[in-house]
């Protein structure tokens, strides 16, 4: 259970980070996109490890293998499976944790929940299968961009107290991928990647903020009651691994407000109906307005340091443990691609699900 | 679509805020539960409208009833369906924006989703909606009280720029109800009411933050990889209206901690493994770990506001409208119960899923 | 668990047989149908007991109440929840099975498998259950009339062993509700109302086929290759209290032809790809071909016999058991409605699907 | 849409006839099931083409991966995916038909549900896809094995008019696979495969009926009203390609009795209520009642004849087709294993969420 995400638009994914492959099934997708393996290929690599010294210095190529659903190019309708290989299973870096339980990753609660667990780094709860996900949202994001031209961005913002303070409006958002800090201002990125570099040699971590913006989506997705819009969007950033909180419009800050300043009124331009400000976000009542959708995602310090740590093996003993191997000292730029994979997700599900709302579509 | 939640403990809510009545059916109860309709009630009065000056006049007797699935005061396995009357449907009320698009509301939205809407009180978008979810929610505490002994909590720990700025760990847990605001600091309690008191005197609204706290959960809770304990709690949440934030654990502040200082550490306590902090809010990898599980939901101000605000009409045109009837200056002390009640349905859900994690259970 | 059905166009049922209420809660359905209660009123009367003396004389008026969807006569969009009162509950007539297991009845199973059931009419296993489908199904037709225009047919087609032996299309599908029984061939009819009387005099039961036919289906609805369209039907019509069999085009008898005799091959007419003969009965793939569908649905004899039976009791002491109160004889005559109206869901269901399949709709 | 089956133990599949690969990926296989993969293997070789010159002559090695979810020969719980490459693709024997749409055969609903179609061997209508089926079923059988020791069987019961006419339990069902027919009759058998041969020498087909017979299986498996276990398992066999019909129990022929003598009434054996008889297959109301479920299984003959057929083209013109490659006379003997399968998984499925059914467990 819970390896499936979506209604229509459908995604069932699998694998373990030191298993033979990881991968995904995407089912609901509709016949007629064009697929391009390339793009597919080229979002799972700025996912991938080993991008700058601030990054985890694994090698994985991260090679996807397309094994349905297409045909000369296009979508049939039928169910996408990909498969991306293991190839860089540094197991024996793992077997000093078979017996114990890490500090604040999910060793303790797969072994009681479960009874067994794969030990190797850390199993199905690896980041390693967020690679599925990203994979996943590059054909939602085609399939969006075919159907009606929604664009989809992330960056940081936030490295441990360094705050960007800026508006999104006030970025130049082509810019997010021109750092491998991920952050579209390019001083705030250098000061960003000095201190994961300062926190990576103190053998520490550090956590961040992801910010989402969504562009150019029709008025109408997000089903309420449950389902609204951003409780989905939430659900589908809190599903990733290290994300401790979600908000979007005026977020936290926001509750500080009155309503008279909050709200945001409506005025006609052109023949659209625009609110003068957009502290809603782009979403009100649970379903988009047509405004940008925006939002903030918080990733704690990554759980595995350098250094030695207190825990308990698995008959109870207390025990020391220390980080081995190659690992991020912060998650954030290598998550905006999967905050970006699984806004995708969200939308392309709604969007297809919108088309079910009146009986003359 | 959107009005179910759950998979297996699976509720189905109906109903407008000015229709003939609301409610919910509930699919999934386990048969022998003891089902106490006075308890059902005593919720119900807690979300009720008119509990003091701070809260709208508006008077819903909220009266549930019961129509299947239990004989003989015990649950028989069967969907459970229960329906709230509408009782004090002012309808003439709103007729004034029938036509017009209250700003921050879901007015707007639902006519470009759906076409046409029932403008009246706000129709499927107005909070009487989540009557049916404490009713259901409920239900589900009292079969968790039968079936492990766990415990929901939730109180208002802000109020605008008003933060308690207390652990929930200090306070006295069952003091929440001795106060309209449902703040278990006396203090603090008071000077909520007066700036909510003084917001509502300025026909204004404002917003607040509600703490919820989950105690005494068994460990293995949560379907990772996408269903984990927290993003399908989160997503509940966001779900409720006027909901804009979600954090669990350490939340927002935790992402400026290093991991060193951020990290549980395990120890051996008794025959169980504890945490020594809990940044983790009981929960790792999406699985509870046994400890308390707590979080932060934020909740913007209340869209609706006593003075005129600029508008356009469904034809387009600039217009000014006001809020009329009896509306709440602040929502978070009625909104308490429904923080409580939707946690409980996660953790129904998810402790009958974790019966069929293992081969032998 | 269990009484929900669609993935779009979905419902939720409840009711126990001598509770307060029976009903449905209809997500999915698209807004802007117009909604006539009278014509839901008409299908439910078709269903009704006491139709003549070869049917249940309990009087069940059936009343179907909207409580939320439908406003001004047009849906909304949003969930709409009918609920049919209880009123004639002689719940003494069931005490003395209070104890016991009927044969062939869901007693032993449903104690079995809940360990509590209200035994009192069957309780959730009663055909009384059906009533919320017909109530659904009737606005799913509404829905489709609306649509497409496409039309739901059954008729009895055999009971016991006397046999129609005709093709629908040899029949005037416009006069099944002129006789009780529900044949639209009145010779035939006229000798299944003697069978069935004489039945119902020796204090018997007997059972028999209903035959449904779906005419102007679009072609493309059906989602293989778990939800094939004859599959799902399948579901329906064996989810139907009583039923043991479902074939659909040649069924059973068409196994026993060659492939070269059994195939239906095309040809133009007109603009459209038709085919010359039907065995495939409107469904090729799993997939709607724009021909008519037409499928058999086996009932048994009813379980309730006015005769000594053996049993056991709860206790497991051997017994004898005898029907008390009203029952049918035969029970084909009154689940024609109840074929019609799973069709009716089925169809709207992968109608909604269907608008999904391709990027451009 | 549709390529998923079950809601607890629930399978995705994917995969065309002539694409990379087929597959499967299964969500919620308990943790703790020990899995062997020779057994897996040797249920795909039971469905592979080739077992003889009755069955198609195409060399499908069906050699399966699982890429996931088992660690040490153990499940541990999470996603597994089994992945089987598709060898043996002669492609150019289906160029003809790539404008064409075969008599019977899905191409046009494919074409007209979806716009494009990968022509190649069916594409995703394939009966290839249910090698898929096959894999995750010997996964679900190992599963009930080891939970609670139930049994599948399946045999083929009549070929053409050819018909067995024994009941299951006067038959050695441990005999099925003696004979390349798999009727454990080896007379009838040899008949069957004489007649079989002969349609093929004739470059016909003939259709079938398998029978399925589910032992060991305890009291309470199965979801009223809509998820009963007879529903459930209808769809399951429907949803198998070629498949028209399907009963249970007394199916067809117990419409022609009279309710006195179709009753199975119960009596005390030991310390279980048993049934005299077993008309009701097993299951009633629903509901497993611990004897044997049996079921009959309608296979139509396949749609590719090696004869000159009438035919449109996809402009619509009139032209001729006829099958080329390799193809089975008559599919029901390499079905018998699909049969297992699919019963296996809605046993599995069932059987998990019956854990759900009741306060303690």
């Amino acid at each position: 259970m819970g390896s499936s995400f979506g209604k229509i638009f459908k995604i069932s994914t699998f694998g373990e980070s030191h298993g033979p492959a990881i991968g995904v099934n995407i089912e609901g997708l509709p016949a007629g996109v064009q697929i391009d393996l390339e793009h597919i290929q080229l979002e799972l690599s700025r996912r991938r490890p080993g991008q700058s010294r601030i990054t985890t210095q694994r090698k994985e190529a991260d090679e996807v293998e397309i094994l349905s659903g297409v045909f000369e190019g296009v979508s049939t309708g039928t169910p996408v499976a990909m498969v991306i290989r293991n190839k860089d299973q540094k197991s024996k870096d793992y077997t000093h944790i078979s017996h114990k339980f890490r500090p604040s990753h999910a060793d303790f609660t797969f072994q009681g929940k479960y009874g067994v667990r794969d030990y190797r780094g850390g199993g199905r709860s690896s980041a390693r299968e967020t690679a599925a996900r990203v994979a996943a949202g590059a054909v939602a994001k085609q399939f969006i961009a075919q159907a009606f031209g929604g664009h989809f961005y992330a960056y940081v913002s936030q490295v441990g107290s360094l705050k960007l303070g800026k508006d999104y409006l006030d970025l130049d958002l082509d810019q997010i991928d021109d750092h491998v800090v991920r952050c579209p201002d390019p001083e705030m990125a250098d000061k960003m990647f000095r201190l994961i570099d300062q926190v990576r040699k103190n053998k520490d971590t550090i956590g961040g903020i992801i910010t989402g913006v969504i562009k150019n989506i029709p008025v109408g997705l997000g089903e309420p009651v449950f389902d609204k819009l951003h409780a989905t969007l939430g659900k589908a950033m809190l599903s990733i691994n290290a994300v401790k909180g979600f908000e979007y419009g005026s977020g936290f800050e926001g509750i500080k407000m009155t309503g008279s300043k909050h709200n945001d009124t409506f005025y006609k331009k052109g023949d659209r109906v625009r609110t003068r400000t957009n502290k809603s976000g782009g979403i009100q009542g649970g379903i988009s307005n047509g405004e940008d959708i925006y939002f903030n995602v918080a990733f704690k310090p990554v759980a595995t340091i350098m250094q030695d740590q207190e825990s308990v093996d698995k008959e109870g003993n207390n025990t020391k443990i220390s980080g081995k191997g190659r690992h991020d000292p912060c998650v954030v730029p290598r998550a905006v691609p999967i905050v970006e994979a699984m806004s995708a997700l969200v939308i392309a599900d709604f969007y297809l699900i919108s088309r079910t709302n009146k009986l003359n579509h």
